[in-house]
């Protein structure tokens, strides 16, 4: 093992961190953390530092760290094959099992399984597979996409584009062209704060119409929207949004792509947040949850409408011109089959669902009634707190007093767990591992309640 | 193990493979091929047949299949810890040791390097590394990318727009705006026959310099290229290429990404092509040769003069706004640590180079003089025979006879080797692993000359 100087030195000399404060870290200002293991929702550092992770890494170790099992599907994969493309109809044992079984698992209506690497190279064959589905249908004008203000879909220039989020527009030039963005559906935020839910969905029906009558509806190709949002702020539904919205997507012929990386293989408590709220997409979006990242693998699911279309399309110009060269990539796929085996097996889904519900309760017990608390919300094994300067008028924190990254910090600091302070907003995160037990939930409970009144007394 | 029936069903209805003719595979009409195991340059599948791969996987698999070194360093890692995110300066051994391999074995003045998955996210994260890097420069209008026809860059929207071959533009609205295109370095298709190699530099130069000053350089952010291309019909730079783009680069202040995703780590013999060819890049894109395709690992290797910027940006900006979930995935590290650790301990790079020139000599001394080969050209582990209806008119054959797929599936068919049908124009591809003996370079010279003549007589 390397001597930690040494690692230390080569970290900040050399590696160009996603997502980090590249100067403080090149100069040594900031800190950072060697992980050298993981079992169960800990994780540990190479100074000796346990940490509960109730983020699962970023959403998406969701059978838990350690698993020997999918660790040996791995190794074996990597002995026998690990790497053999799959452009032209080649396949391995692994690849074509994990197709089966993801369309098993899938909402009805859906056919195909493409498979990419992460969600965001996930999106973007999704909107290459929309492009082409509508020049094949001979419609080459209804190309855009709307997605939605806090919405989160990538951090590629398209696929960053999809994305509602600041940070991920601010110097980059986002969105580009061609991508509307459409009120975000979150109730506690709502601009009219005299509006129930009922209005607010009604309300967020109202600006999607306009939108699309502003653009014409045959420009409009795809609306893209995660069931239940996740980095804008771990934000469900209000009551009855999805029906509304498919019933506006439906009647202007525009497809619907459900984006499930962080909600598909059960972190609802069911195995997709399309079904958990009744949506009924074209395609769906898959990645964290298919191998619990165990190894990269993203999935484009093709219901049936739009694979008709690309079935058409290289019936009449051959060859479809799209892929990478680690598409469907052994090890990936192998990690992919013995995950959804384990979530099986060991009953994960359901445990997200009745855990997650207990760590959402608990939350709510252990700070429902502080005055800087104006939230506590989530579904399944998603809890979010959402910190203001005052409950009572729902008046938000200055940003820059930074107050969402205190609590995270004091909660890592005086109670190793991880939280993740949510990027827009004093948002504090919660998205553990399936495997959670009751006893870990109290912990994440009592470090949150600790962590905020130390912060906001 | 699966039945073989069961698992064609499960192929044929359910998984959507990339680069396939979608329509043809789902009705059972295009053969598909399970890959079972692999072991040095051979590939064998579920049906018995044992197949050498002159291309490598897709010229990726360097290191040659069945390298159990690798395998045991992928399966350490997944026992121990499969996954933790990079975000935020975290980080693993595999991690940060690769940093400082990368970073040893790269050019002069690069910096640091970024962890993705695959080519095609790499060059995207290019692109916005290198608008951020001009708004923080005051320039937010040099935007514009130029890259070059038949160069292969990726298929996603953005890297697609930047690859310039057909195949992966049409119906597909490509290329997007803001992406442009100069001449394709491709002496063999010079437009004007007459032209010696260095009136064809001199007219690849007028050319470049011709759309800048249309353009205007305080528009163009950057040039991207191959050193030499790959997908567009493996071609080697004409002799002064490079020093001579590189000056007109340098007098408009256009930064210069090399696409190593080939050709970094050994493929011409040397670590990198841009020290064969003398570029001096600002940015280099990694991929393929990084693991070997072990694991899903690319890289954004950034010179000083952009880490520059970056740095200044995060002091202005706070934290960079970009970052994929798998960046940097312990999985893929740990597989690009132990690969490059193999490549050196068998001298795999120098065998590149020795064995690629024997594999090149005999190819000519094989086919040259054939009246359907129009040239046999290559570097290093690379060679391409480019097929014509007439070598001494330079008359090529109508795409629709699809003489290199016919070609390339008598090879298959009749000796077990598999070479590539390039996509623009009838030109057999070949890029084997790196530890091809002089024997099996002889057995795929003779399967090409074997087939060409099969064929053409």
């Amino acid at each position: 093992m390397l001597r930690n100087d040494q690692i230390d030195k080569w970290d900040r000399d050399h590696f160009l961190h996603p997502s980090t404060h590249l100067a403080q870290h090149a100069r040594g200002e900031s800190p950072n953390r060697i992980v050298r293991t993981a079992s169960g929702v800990f994780i540990e550092d190479r100074d000796g530092n346990r940490l509960l992770d109730a983020f699962a890494g970023l959403y998406c170790v969701n059978i838990g760290y350690g698993r020997q099992e999918v660790a040996e599907a791995i190794a074996e994969q990597a002995r026998e094959l690990a790497y053999y493309h799959a452009y032209a109809g080649h396949g391995t044992e692994a690849s074509v099992t994990l197709a089966q079984m993801v369309l098993e698992r899938a909402p009805k209506g859906m056919s195909k399984v493409y498979f990419g690497l992460g969600g965001s190279d996930a999106n973007e064959t999704n909107i290459k597979l929309v492009w082409y589905y509508n020049n094949i249908l001979g419609r080459p004008e209804k190309k855009k996409i709307i997605s939605r203000w806090r919405g989160y879909h990538g951090s590629g220039l398209v696929t960053g584009s999809l994305t509602g989020l600041e940070l991920f527009h601010k110097k980059f030039d986002l969105p580009l062209d061609g991508i509307l963005h459409t009120t975000s559906p979150y109730f506690y935020r709502r601009a009219d704060p005299s509006q129930d839910e009922a209005a607010f969905v009604a309300q967020c029906v109202a600006d999607l119409e306009e939108l699309i009558d502003r653009e014409g509806a045959d420009t409009i190709a795809a609306f893209i929207g995660e069931p239940l949002m996740g980095t804008g702020g771990i934000v469900p539904p209000p009551k009855g949004y999805w029906p509304a919205i498919q019933a506006v997507l439906d009647r202007h012929d525009i497809l619907l792509i459900a984006d499930e990386v962080v909600t598909g293989f059960g972190r609802l408590g069911t195995m997709f947040g399309s079904d958990h709220y009744g949506i009924r997409p074209d395609i769906i979006t898959i990645a964290k949850g298919l191998t619990s990242a165990y190894a990269p693998l993203s999935g484009s699911i093709v219901g049936e409408k739009v694979w008709k279309g690309l079935e058409k399309g290289t019936d009449e110009n051959g060859v479809l011109g799209h892929g990478w060269t680690y598409s469907a990539h052994p090890i990936g796929a192998a990690a992919g089959v013995a995950n959804l085996q384990l979530l099986d097996k060991l009953n994960l889904v359901e445990n997200a669902g009745t855990v997650g519900a207990y760590l959402n309760q608990s939350m709510r017990e252990a700070l429902g009634d502080h005055p800087n608390v104006g939230e506590i919300r989530g579904d399944g094994m998603l809890c979010a707190v959402e910190l203001v300067a005052d409950s009572d008028t729902r008046r938000f924190f200055d940003a820059s007093d930074k107050i969402g990254i205190q609590v995270s910090a004091a909660m890592l600091a005086d109670h190793k767990v991880i939280a993740r302070a949510m990027p827009q907003g004093d948002i504090i995160g919660f998205a553990p591992p399936f495997c959670l037990t009751r006893a870990e939930a109290d912990s994440v409970v009592a470090a949150t309640a600790a962590a905020v009144r130390k912060v906001l007394g």
